[in-house]
């Protein structure tokens, strides 16, 4: 079972049953595709992930990248398997036939890099940081550009990177220093230095394109003078093969807690020798650039650790089913067999809370994936319009909530082995400490409140928030039974208080400081957060639910009941926990805005 | 700061205002003493902690032990700090003046060792673990094994361990294996293996006396059966000096994700040769013996995980007025000089956190430390049975909730520090995952959930229970002022609703399956342990309230105003959320119990 990485019979459910994927394959771009063709896409991704991935995980994390020499060296494995992906085409995967691309979905291309964040999450961040600055120069760059750079990267012969972050500067993005110096010969002199840049330096690729935000001299201050620019770590000769080396050098490599396998670096720009950058789009445009490239990265984030979160899920189940230790309270003979630890019901509640809160996840981040697929295909404009808001507004959700609860499900995992889940022979340890990067990376947790409190809820009049709104509603009147009704009913009501607290968090913005107002933001993110995977349960129990009602195999029934009881959970034991939200939010309680340096 | 490990005025506070610690100086036993020279060992264990510990806690988790050519070798600073802490009489801190002893309170030997917790728990395992055996012997060794194996320990010539778990048994005592034959000499021979012996093998000291628990040959199943045995690495000659080695080996060494200074390990008894074991006091009654040990051993955990969570808080706090970083949300001006991180107001609200659980769980350990002073020396026999019955009690909740707290809290610390805090090169990450253990070790959170419903709430006809909630009531009644008498009645209600709380579930569990009655422990113990840390924010609101009445210094207003700050934290923040568990338990909620194996 540990090998199956995401459990298919739920990949199944959440993409057929819940989410209607098949769909998709009505609009004229899917037409290729069906089922079976998503299905045996899985069927790669999962090889691969098993084979390559998985397979050195623990390895790559022992043993991780090393900087000697001038150059960057890590297990050889690393490098094999980024090239089969690359090989399989998922690097492509969504791209145009004649890109060469397969046309997939976003929803199945998630489930996909499921797979992969499974397996491996260090390995698997070099083909998904060059999706990401891919898709960049695919909306953005120009031809020659296209050219140049996104096709090796969609082949997989150069990688990418997003180099963002300054060391004085971190979340700030007002106050990046690097500068872009223009030449008469077309390309920026970029001189500056960017920290946590993952995938910086390695020798996976014939070559590494750096996305730099840099201000070009004479720019405005603050983010309006912020510029985007190609950097190669070599520039290209006249048939576009890495030659010269451009002026990127490698001022050191970064160790973290987890994520060992991807080297994260700190870069310096033309500090040895010119650096060439290449401006992509116009000027001064460089935010609007980023953040394309953020909210994929932001979703993917979630992604990853609904994905590890499950990982170590399935890890401690499978431990849970197989170590026996102690017996049931009332046994009071010792001289019987002790029993399989999933009898104890304690652990049964640490398994529940896992299943629960990362299928729920799960659940959210397809439904992310949808709406990306929607904003894109959907054939009605006012569709893709809808979808496209709708998802702005649920990405710092998408972001925070699966990257908060991951972790917290991989320590239950670790609680469930007990003494064994705390040494490094048993895999959840190492589950744990790579998903802790994911509340920090891609903005802070912090910064996605400040992002969905300070502007995603007003943006557009507030016509996003009343169309999730609408959309839960709409699943909340197709509960098909009374225990599912019941469910609906407790999430009706908080959804009204939740309308009820947004309305005075809305009058108190348009009133007071915006410290004030946004003090509390992260209780607002995590009101929001339930509120969403609760609606993801209603809509997963509404599916089994209603597939019990007919006839179903003996597995098939095991499964929709776990659903059912997973649902449960979340309406008995998660969602009442926003009374305190609500509370706090209503008081606009003043306990942390109030409190001062002096008194710490 | 970050050299102060605890902060001194909080430890005054916490001791002397709070506490009344100096009261226990009309003590007979403790007679010779006064704060004066209570903060003279203060002062003694801050100094050798930051001098002798924390400067090698980082260096020892980078490079762990090591099994080489047969021998255990490690970082050449453990042992100078481990001597200077034995030099220095902590280990025989506790006992009378003709052991060598310096007839400290416990509730001081706690702060004080407080200090080397928070400098570095790995290398303060090893004096702390002999320090356990010691007193196990002590109380109830013979004479001669007292004369041959505790005066060394008192010394730091030996060390101690605790040898319980075995591999098949892991936390079910029940199932020990370990036998012990008699022999015509007076020792018995040991045969068996343990794992997860902490200390169990190294270069730290002249001999290793391990405690092991193991079964006499025909002794009854199950824990009746069980005896404990001192079980030396080396039996002594005559004169009582180390001699041929005895039968213990070293089956391997344990990789833990953190705690990694303190080694790990599995030993074997009696395979390559006679493994000779000496029977403490009486046969089968080794549980009992290994109790105390046990309980003192869970409230070191507590109060452990207490002490690094604080350190991560004081990390953090250090870091966040250091680090300068954006602007608050009203300052549109990109050209200003960007503020330092604690005057954004998440971050504050991630300090206040920490500072509100770390403080109020160092309250629940120093309280715990007094309940042992009283228990032990206080004049009136009822009152030491009280203190008794009182400590039995709250051992499961100062073992859980500091644990289950502290690790909360250093993940809040690492996301102070952003991604900062997730490198190797800021300390938080390591506060994290040592802290991770405390969970786990010494009975997981799990078991002390099973303990409190299932046994210790019952305990004498449910006089401890009662006199809890009489203790609570009496600092109910001292709120000095309006906001502290708000506070007051919200813990006075919450604290009748888990009174019913708890009639009823004594009422399901006499009546129904203990399997379903215990099935929520985990909520009890956690809803027990809130209602705790409340009361001890009460306590430390009415001192400090009742000192701002007066006329104070501004460091000391700054002092207490953080304090009454932190106290609100927790009642508008943290008990609340006890409504739910509440509801959970008055529900008998059976989700978790319901759930089947097949359904995950």
């Amino acid at each position: 079972m540990a090998d199956t990485l995401l459990d298919r019979r739920d990949l199944a459910f959440q993409l057929y049953e819940v989410l209607d994927t098949e769909s998709l394959n009505e609009r004229e771009r899917f037409s290729d595709h069906s089922r079976e063709t998503f299905d045996a896409v899985f069927d790669t991704a999962e090889r691969i992930a098993r084979e390559q991935f998985a397979s050195h995980n623990s390895l790559a994390d022992r043993e991780e990248p090393r900087f000697e020499d001038g150059k960057v060296t890590m297990r050889p494995e690393v490098k094999t398997a980024v090239d089969a992906y690359a090989g399989a085409g998922f690097i492509a995967g969504r791209y145009d036939y004649d890109l060469g691309g397969m046309q997939l979905p976003e929803t199945v291309m998630t489930a996909c890099n499921g797979f992969f964040m499974a397996a491996n999450p260090s390995t698997a961040g070099y083909p998904f940081l060059t999706t990401a600055a891919a898709n960049v120069i695919r909306t953005f760059g120009s031809r020659e550009q296209q050219d140049w750079f996104l096709q090796p990267m969609l082949e997989g012969r150069f990688t990418g990177t997003m180099a963002l972050t300054e060391p004085q500067a971190g979340s700030s993005l007002a106050d990046l220093r690097t500068s872009a110096k223009p030449t008469d010969e077309g390309h920026y002199l970029i001189k500056g230095a960017k920290i946590y840049i993952s995938g910086g330096e390695h020798e996976l690729s014939d070559n590494i394109v750096n996305l730099v935000l840099a201000r070009i001299h004479g720019a405005p201050p603050g983010v309006k003078g912020i510029s985007m620019f190609i950097v190669p770590k070599y520039r290209l000769d006249a048939d576009g093969n890495p030659g010269e080396r451009n002026g990127v050098g490698l001022a050191g490599l970064i160790h973290k807690l987890g994520y060992r396998g991807t080297t994260s670096t700190a870069l310096s720009f033309g500090d040895d020798a010119d650096c060439h950058g290449y401006l992509v789009g116009e000027p001064h445009q460089g935010l609007k650039y980023m953040f394309q490239m953020m909210n994929e990265a932001r979703v993917g984030v979630g992604f990853g650790a609904a994905a590890i979160g499950y990982r170590g899920y399935r890890h401690s189940l499978e431990y849970a089913r197989d170590r026996r230790q102690g017996r049931p309270p009332s046994e009071k003979d010792p001289t019987t067999e002790p029993v399989p630890i999933i009898q104890h019901a304690d652990v049964r509640r640490m398994l529940l809370a896992q299943k629960s809160w990362m299928e729920g996840a799960l659940a959210l981040c397809f439904y992310g994936a949808r709406l990306m697929d929607d904003s894109h295909t959907h054939p009605d404009e006012a569709q893709r319009h809808q979808a496209r808001q709708l998802l702005d507004l649920l990405t710092p959700v998408i972001k925070a909530w699966p990257s908060e609860y991951g972790p917290k499900a991989n320590d239950l995992a670790i609680q469930v082995y007990g003494g064994a889940g705390y040494t490094r022979e048993y895999p959840v340890e190492q589950c744990w400490r790579d998903n802790r990067l994911n509340p920090i990376h891609e903005g802070t947790n912090g910064i996605q409140a400040m992002d969905l409190l300070g502007r995603k809820v007003w943006q557009g009049n507030g016509e996003a928030i009343q169309q999730l709104f609408g959309a839960i509603q709409a699943d909340l009147q197709k509960a098909p039974d009374e225990q599912c009704r019941q469910w609906a009913y407790s999430l009706s009501e908080t959804l009204q208080q939740a309308g009820k607290v947004t309305q005075s968090l809305g009058q108190a913005l348009a009133q007071e400081a915006p410290e004030k107002g946004l003090a509390n933001a992260s209780v607002y993110l995590r009101l929001f957060g339930h509120i969403c995977v609760a609606w993801m349960w209603l809509r997963q129990a509404n599916a089994a639910s209603a597939a019990l009602a007919g006839e179903v195999s003996a597995a098939d029934e095991a499964f929709y009941r776990g659903k059912l009881q997973a649902a449960q959970y979340f309406f008995h034991w998660e969602l009442p926990t926003v009374a305190q939200d609500l509370v706090l939010l209503q008081n606009q309680d003043d306990t942390c805005y109030a409190m001062r340096d002096e008194w710490f």
